[in-house]
């Protein structure tokens, strides 16, 4: 049988990292979208090169989109301060500013449009509904309309040639057992990248990005390891 | 009451800017959103920015979207020429080269994370199922199914405030219909641009772009005028 491909959408993150291992375990022939969306800085985009490799996809694309020209979000507009916390327990409730709207609608209709052109019918994210429980586009009643989407969207689901599914394999899972799957599927979380504002350091003459530690985004990936039982293998500031 | 402001997806096409025409008849406010996505061309933005003007929208935003990135498409892969023919009856029928993968689903994303930040819970879209019957994305099922996304995909759907709709005014008109519509209403269709492969012509020290009247959205422009019985203000070359 041939083997069925799939557009992960990679960030570089933990998440997507294990997401991607975890539909590689699957048979999946992986083709990764990274989306380059206006973020503040280029560890992210560096962290997903890193993982494409780690992850022996069969293609790496990276797309370009000023979803900055949108706003509204602490993490493309930067008269928006990313906040920061003393622990997980003190960060604030709600929608956080890190939110960007519509951000996983645009990704995903991306990767759908990927997807047609590199005939594959899978769409991997590794979105999660209980860390990021304010996120409206981590739900699964997010994921459902948007498969429902998908398949009146394209040529090839309107001509019956493909069923669009959308792989969320992270999404009832809390961090502590993403790190644990990922670790399992032999993920190296030592080339991931999670800060939302990271510190650029020059290490031997190379710039290095080093995570804050104290943004929400690194709170949760310390909380995640320190319950998982596992030492986090990146260095924060 | 206060005003409510709409997203009007413009292309500076005489669709658009009849649809936009329409939106501001219904007492609509208009931001504008164009999307750059790797078009052959710059006629197009320029006609855009002209139709916004003539509109007097409250905001134009343009965002550039590298959808050249997927490919597949004769309007965005300069490897795939954009088909000519003679006239309207001899163009080739079902999905064309010219189909641009999940085009609309993007463009659709983009508006509704303006939509968002903008406190707006209207978009505007001049799509059309008759003329691109080929088309996946401008047919009313498509336009049902990003609806029903776009109430589970944002901060402000899933908190109630908006209850977001995807305006379509034009979706059952043919191009006969729909110049009908865009004179009755006061679009200069002098401004608008339609052709997917201009010439560009130095008028006086000024580069000017000249439509070819030939691809299918020249015919299917031309043809609509010829319908009407209305005469096309614009120049071919």
């Amino acid at each position: 049988m041939k083997q069925r491909t799939a557009i992960l959408l990679l960030s570089g993150g933990l998440d997507s990292a294990t997401a991607g291992a975890w539909a590689k375990k699957r048979g999946l022939r992986l083709v990764a979208l990274t989306v380059l969306y206006g973020q503040r800085h280029a560890a992210e985009i560096l962290a997903a090169r890193r993982v494409a490799r780690h992850l022996g996809v069969r293609k790496h694309v990276e797309i370009s989109v000023e979803l900055d020209r949108i706003g509204g979000s602490a993490l493309t507009d930067r008269a928006i301060r990313v906040p920061k916390a003393r622990s997980w327990n003190s960060i604030a409730h709600g929608i956080p500013v890190t939110y960007v709207p519509a951000r996983n609608t645009v990704f995903l209709a991306l990767a759908l449009g990927l997807a047609e052109v590199q005939s594959a019918a899978d769409i991997v994210i590794g979105v999660n509904a209980l860390d990021y429980s304010g996120y409206p586009d981590c739900r699964p009643a997010f994921v459902r309309a948007f498969e429902r989407l998908a398949r009146v969207a394209t040529k090839a689901g309107i001509e019956g040639r493909s069923r669009f599914r959308i792989h969320t394999p992270l999404i009832r899972l809390n961090k502590a057992r993403i790190v644990r799957l990922g670790a399992r599927l032999g993920v190296d979380f030592g080339l991931t990248h999670s800060c939302y504002d990271p510190v650029a350091r020059t290490v031997k003459g190379r710039m290095r990005w080093r995570a804050c530690g104290r943004c929400d985004s690194c709170l949760l990936r310390r909380k995640g390891f320190l319950e998982a039982g596992m030492p986090d293998p990146i260095a924060y500031a």
